[in-house]
């Protein structure tokens, strides 16, 4: 239980940062996809560490390898199973993190659940584990992209700056023209600058991802618990780090009135339309054919090299100062996380929608 | 699918605002608990439409009736099935909002997922639904208090007006005191006004509900899908009309330095604390036994009475506005529907840990 | 957890035999299905106690009311809520089975799961708990038969007495036409006669259902726990008093060679189909397109009137004889419950193939 | 969806017999407990191929890799990954099988329903993938032992033979003492006879299992669809070339009287015991402190070297005969596989039990 994400399409996943390998179980693919086994390999690649002068230099040749499931290059539609080696497994020295407790990290939580626990790092709850969501998500965009669904997200904020504007779907593939993965030149330039620095002060940064899924039909999302917008939030929020989620104008929105914020319906070409998209392409936890629009706040980094005080698993008192090599911010590697969370949430609930009408069975 | 909440203490719900009745099955309740109706009775009541001036002026006489689970004062053990009567039946004149979309409402996207709708108010999309889950909290909170667990919420915000000060766990009670459920008394009137004002403008308000669980040990939440955090952000967004949510410092928190957010780990009477709480309870997904606090953001009221332009159902372009009786703002009566699903949640990972570790079986 | 049957078609249950009623909760039922109520009541007609001689004189009469999920006559695709009332709740002396442990009863086992029990009848444990798979698989048979899917069941033998020959899907109708639902004319008035014997000298029988499922399309089921014929006695072992399941030749047929056994395919009508059904209609645990046939064993209903010992909730060594109504063969009444039981399972594999594969989402 | 078995203790297998390994994720095993690999191996030897002179003599050298879940020694209370690598993938001629069905396989079955299959072999649909349940099922194993629980089955039927008398438990390990896995040492001779013969003739034998669960405690089992013997029977049921399942006295207690099979109660050292187990240690669905003893029976071996007429998948008649190695006789090695399954049901509502009670949290 909790190792498992979607009820169709479902991945399960296992694995600890240190441990020999991580991996994980497809269910729920529909037979006879052609896979493209390089475009999962590049959202791979998107996520590992080492990509540029802002993330850790740890280096991780993230190399996904598949068991089953795949036959003559396409989906059979029994599970496959896949795995990546944790090859970084240098005998580093334990002795610190074994004996206490990192601030903010789930080093505590993990030995009162337990009883112990794998000390190498930050085991199961290590964020390395995301790399199976992405080997899935980047087999649900596959499909998602047959029915004329794309997935694109980017750095919205980076500590105190914020892209100004909105940033139409069209342009988001503009962020992977920068480090910080932000579309907006200006504003990537200046988060830049903030991670560099406070990489530099021995701190870290934490920021927004927007995250935006186009081309979806009305209709997908279940009444009453499993909303679209319900279970998007829990499929971020399960991200690492994590702290906040919100949809269409989110927070921002619910300050306003309802003659404000409310999406007045028009016709487009014979479609119902919406003149406004303050919902974020939900309504009643349903889509409605906009765009879903989304923001996933990503706490600083809680690995820092400046000192700081905690205790020991003994209950002393103690500091700790992180040597080594650690994400100054985590946001821009977020973003193929991010993606592939909206697409196994987007691809699940279309596989769910097949039975919705009797005239459609 | 989609009308079931939790894993092992589970609720789940059927119903539509204007059918005969709305009701659900509460399976997983542990046997031998004593159970007060009243309590149940209670809450409802905090719930019900009709309460005061800053509410609908629909009554509904929500009163629960059990077909089983219980017996001789006591749950079985067995499933607990319950029911609330729908006895607010009038013939309404459903003429308009079967022929046309209301904005930021879910008639158009249920038509589009199920071919047809039922048009009579929110049918399944209505929030008359949320009285159920306030059944199922109601009793799970009684399981909490057992466990020295204690749930409360109160209204954070309405519109652009805040409560400026953190509201301990102690103080939430005093929400209780006015009728927006705001225990800072100041800001309490100047909502009061400001829904006042709104509803006369034949507008609505949305705001911010803040819920803290007080009590928990370390070590509920289950890693990695399954975070606490992950869970409680899928409870309350499923709630209608809630458009963001964000626990501990949340998104503001993310615009901060790691080591300006870092919870430094102590020790208080031999327990490990933390001194500040930016993490809201929650670390890796798993609680750290500081209280969990987190804040649910609900859009303002879509039915307006002002007029809207729209469509119809054939396509055409009209003009609505809402007649009759509505809430002018939803987020006082929400506050004990944010807490049943804290309590849901809550005490679902609570069973969900017994089987944590070989030497507690 | 345990109150739930289906994947996508779900029925939850709830209710005990003298609680104030029982009902269920019909998820993921298809929108648009034009209910027929009358046939949902003919099934419960078929099912409910005080039929004929042959059963208990009690007489329930089972009117199910639904509260959710039907609009002007045709499923929303929400939940269905129904309950049916537990009418004969007359004021029984219930002080004899409070105080000891019927032979072969729930009583002892209900006591030690839960800490005491509802002593009034069998509590959850009673068959009477089937009305509502029987609502349920009636709707499902609906569905089923718009696929031209049709289930049928039958006594196939009672006590030491059998039906000698295959009964041709065609020929189950048959059994309505008799007390015993034995659609052989001779055997059934042979069953006849040994259920009267048994009654008068207060004693009690057993017997095997027999059920079929006609009209299927290869590829329903689902590797490898899920298996057609596995789902399939999880079912019908679900049922009370069933003590054995078996698919095709079952126990008889692994008595024999592999040469004997196996099902030769060849071509009829373009279609490819097998020479023998040996199987089952079952290979692999997915249909073959040949009728699903399978047996359910009713062991004999455990209330006799005859006296035996057992033992008091407190220890001591008691006697006990049945006073009052109950059915001395139950197998004619199980009918309706097979086969909604056998509905339930094929509609839910029908709805979790329509994901299988790629060209057809 | 159909990978996965259990609620609390999980596990989810995937691979095909001739992919590059078969392997699993189990979720749900507690934290701390010392796995003994040693144990799981040797159940994966009672397994594996090439045993003996009565099994295939393809040998497969069924090495576990255990890839997470496990740290010095101990279960973390994270998801356990394994796998087994297909070693046996010699370049086989696979054009016979690939172009037609053979009768009483699944080939057909999986063309049918996923539109293409993995012609190796059986592929999803294998035996082999039984290896990961007994992977899972020496864990599951290890955790009773603990809570004095223990499982053993044995051959009790092969083709026509059956084992004339009561096995006790405690006789049931001299089954390890001859190649059929038969305690009762005439009847095995004869059952190895038996297989022989229908070997040398090309053809192949089935048989029945019979399982005991000893050390039960009164109160496992969920009502009312997941009672012990459902669950458990569907366990069985989803085992390769499993037609028929029956617990207790079976389809041959349901021919006599309720008089004769009724379970009396009586007392025996301050405890609830029945003086006959009919039942099968299972009353109402739940466990009532019995042995649990059931049948599982096997149908003869698909693979037979026998001339048999099927279609090619072009539609055309055409002859197979099986070349190669293969089992005349598959129940012998389906021993720890039974056992495995109802060690991981047995263990799965243990755990699910640890919430029955509001005194016991």
């Amino acid at each position: 239980m909790g190792n498992s994400f979607g009820h169709i399409f479902k991945l399960t996943s296992y694995g600890e940062s240190h441990g020999v390998a991580i991996g994980g179980i497809i269910e729920g693919c529909p037979a006879g996809l052609h896979i493209e086994i390089d475009a999962i390999q590049k959202e791979l690649d998107r996520r590992k560490p080492g990509q540029s002068k802002i993330t850790t230099a740890r280096k991780e040749d993230d190399q996904v390898v598949f068991h089953s499931g795949i036959f003559e290059g396409k989906t059979t539609g029994t599970p496959i199973g896949f795995y990546i080696a944790n090859k970084d497994q240098r005998s580093t020295d334990y002795s610190e993190i074994k004996k206490s407790y990192r601030p903010s990290h789930a080093d505590f939580v993990y030995d009162s659940k337990y009883g112990f626990r794998d000390y190498r790092g930050g085991g199961r709850s290590s964020a390395r584990e995301t790399a199976c969501r992405v080997v899935a998500g980047a087999i649900a965009k596959q499909i998602l992209y047959l029915k004329s669904i794309q997935i694109a997200a980017f750095v919205k904020g980076v500590g105190k700056i914020t892209v100004p504007d909105e940033i139409a779907f069209e342009n988001i593939h503009k962020a992977e023209n920068n480090l910080v993965r932000c579309p907006d030149e200006t504003a990537a330039k200046q988060m830049e600058s903030a991670i560099l620095e406070a990489s530099q002060k021995g701190d870290s940064l934490g920021g927004v991802v927007q995250c935006v899924i186009s081309g979806l039909n009305p209709g997908l999302g279940e009444p009453v618990f499993d909303k679209f917008s319900a279970v998007l939030a829990h499929a971020m929020m399960s991200i690492n780090a994590v702290k906040g989620f919100e949809i269409g104008s989110g927070f921002q929105g619910c300050t306003e009135y309802g003659s404000e914020q409310n999406d007045h319906f028009g016709m487009e070409e014979g479609k119902v339309v919406t003149a406004t998209n303050n919902s974020g392409g939900i309504q009643g936890g349903i889509t409605n054919g906009a765009e879903v629009r989304c923001n996933v706040a990503f706490k600083p980094v809680a690995t820092i090299s400046k000192e700081q005080s905690t205790v020991s698993t003994e209950g002393d008192e103690v500091k700790l100062a992180a040597k080594g090599r650690h994400d100054p911010c985590v946001v821009p590697r977020a973003i193929p996380i991010v993606e592939s969370m909206a697409a196994l949430v987007t691809l699940d609930f279309l596989l769910r929608s097949k039975t919705n009408r009797i005239d459609q069975l």
